[in-house]
């Protein structure tokens, strides 16, 4: 039992090293495309002007990579195992909503400015991509067949996730080649160091959102086994233990789930 | 038996379906990227002018992405499982070696290019990402670790080969923003249209390739349950089936791997 023990805090505590990774390479892309926007271009505005262009990279960054980026994962976390599937779903389908406000309002920003300076709109492949997605996302299959088309939502996300990160890649690289000028792009000031950097960043977050989103051992257990969590009938014995369920079974967090299930929580 | 054969059959129908749509969304771009070169640029050669540099997208595009897009799904094909898994590990390094020497060729035409134009080197994000996937290459861990690590070398081709799709599609919207002038890329020449339609047979490429190699029902069997297939002493209710083995259940090949069987293959 303690040989098994230390095997599931280790395995713990790689997703959590996964988990703070992934935070720590999410917040730090903010800090660059804020820094990007606000010390190297015009700053932040709705004017029609670039300060009203530059809302488009900071609220892709905070919307469609870094709160769906969360939402994909927001299942795999341990400490959400004692809540309901219900709950759960609520949370992941929020983050996702929230990141699409974002994401329409940055999308009229751009059309906004291109529309003030006579720039066509959508000629671009990167532009394309981010048509052939939502055109993907447009045909919103009611939840009920969706779950039983569950492992096409699975997929549809991560590859609509994927796309995004393609895309933020493309359209940082376009506004690189457009803006800087004399120095230009070629010449890599310190502005497209910091930019490219910012890329690096966009892509390392994306890789470690798909990696957690994939080890089957950090899934979130099947309902059942959540149940008996939150019953408080249970001793560690009495659980069928499978590798999904082993990274709970900590004496530290059993304990608290004793003490939480008090609270009967709806499973929906 | 009957109703068990017959979704034996519609799975491997599927599984055909995307593999033949991969292979010709993939034969497409290649027509495409040729087209790109032969018809709109300055076609091929080796003169350190813009000929050469041709070399790279067509080389790229044959080699990283269509090869070793094949190459992640070639364990997949239920006409292979009758192979040893030892074969069918050479045909998977060989063809990604093939990859690699594409590149690498691919690589040294854009160095020459800018060389012999006085164009700095690696300044832009599309060739620090081709770096980052080039350093994550070099410690090439030996095969035996490797194997021992297979989850990690999955998922770092998988990593790897949607990084060269996301590369691909920087390097394209590089290219036309550079080359087109008057009538420039967002005038949206024959050009430009012709380029955008390539990146999204890419991407099209690349999410079926995924697609096809995280299916788990389209997995190879595992090695004990194809040396079963191999020998004649087996009929169908001796095999234990598992999710991954029904596709190969159908009356027609089991006939085939018993006729085949007469040759022993060495499973290594």
């Amino acid at each position: 039992m303690s040989v098994l023990h230390t095997a599931m805090m280790e395995k713990y505590k790689l997703f959590l090293v996964f988990f703070i990774l992934a935070l720590a390479v999410g917040f730090v892309s903010i800090a660059f495309v804020l820094t990007w926007v606000l010390h190297y271009r015009e700053g932040l505005g709705w004017d029609g002007e670039a300060a009203e262009f530059n809302w488009h990279p900071l609220l892709m960054v905070i919307g469609l990579i870094f709160l769906q980026g969360i939402a994909i994962v927001v299942y795999r976390l341990p400490w959400t195992w004692k809540c309901s599937k219900q709950m759960m779903k609520f949370i992941h389908a929020g983050l996702n909503i929230l990141a699409f406000i974002l994401a329409v309002i940055s999308v009229v920003a751009v059309f906004d400015f291109h529309n003030a300076k006579n720039i066509p709109n959508m000629y671009s492949l990167h532009s394309w991509i981010v048509m052939g997605v939502t055109v993907y996302l447009i045909p919103v299959t009611s939840m009920y067949i969706r779950a039983a088309l569950m492992p096409l939502h699975i997929y549809s996300g991560l590859f609509i996730f994927t796309s995004v990160i393609a895309t933020a890649l493309m359209g940082i690289t376009e506004k690189l080649i457009f803006t800087l000028k004399d120095p230009g792009y070629k010449d890599s000031p310190p502005e497209a160091i910091l930019v490219n950097v910012l890329g690096l960043l966009i892509a390392t977050f994306g890789a470690l959102v798909l990696w957690i989103a994939t080890r089957p051992s950090w899934k979130r257990p099947r309902e059942q086994i959540t149940q008996t969590l939150r019953s408080d009938s249970t001793s560690p014995e009495d659980i069928k233990v499978g590798t999904a369920i082993s990274m709970r079974s900590d004496p530290e967090s059993s304990a608290e789930t004793r003490r939480r299930s008090g609270k009967t929580e709806e499973s929906g």
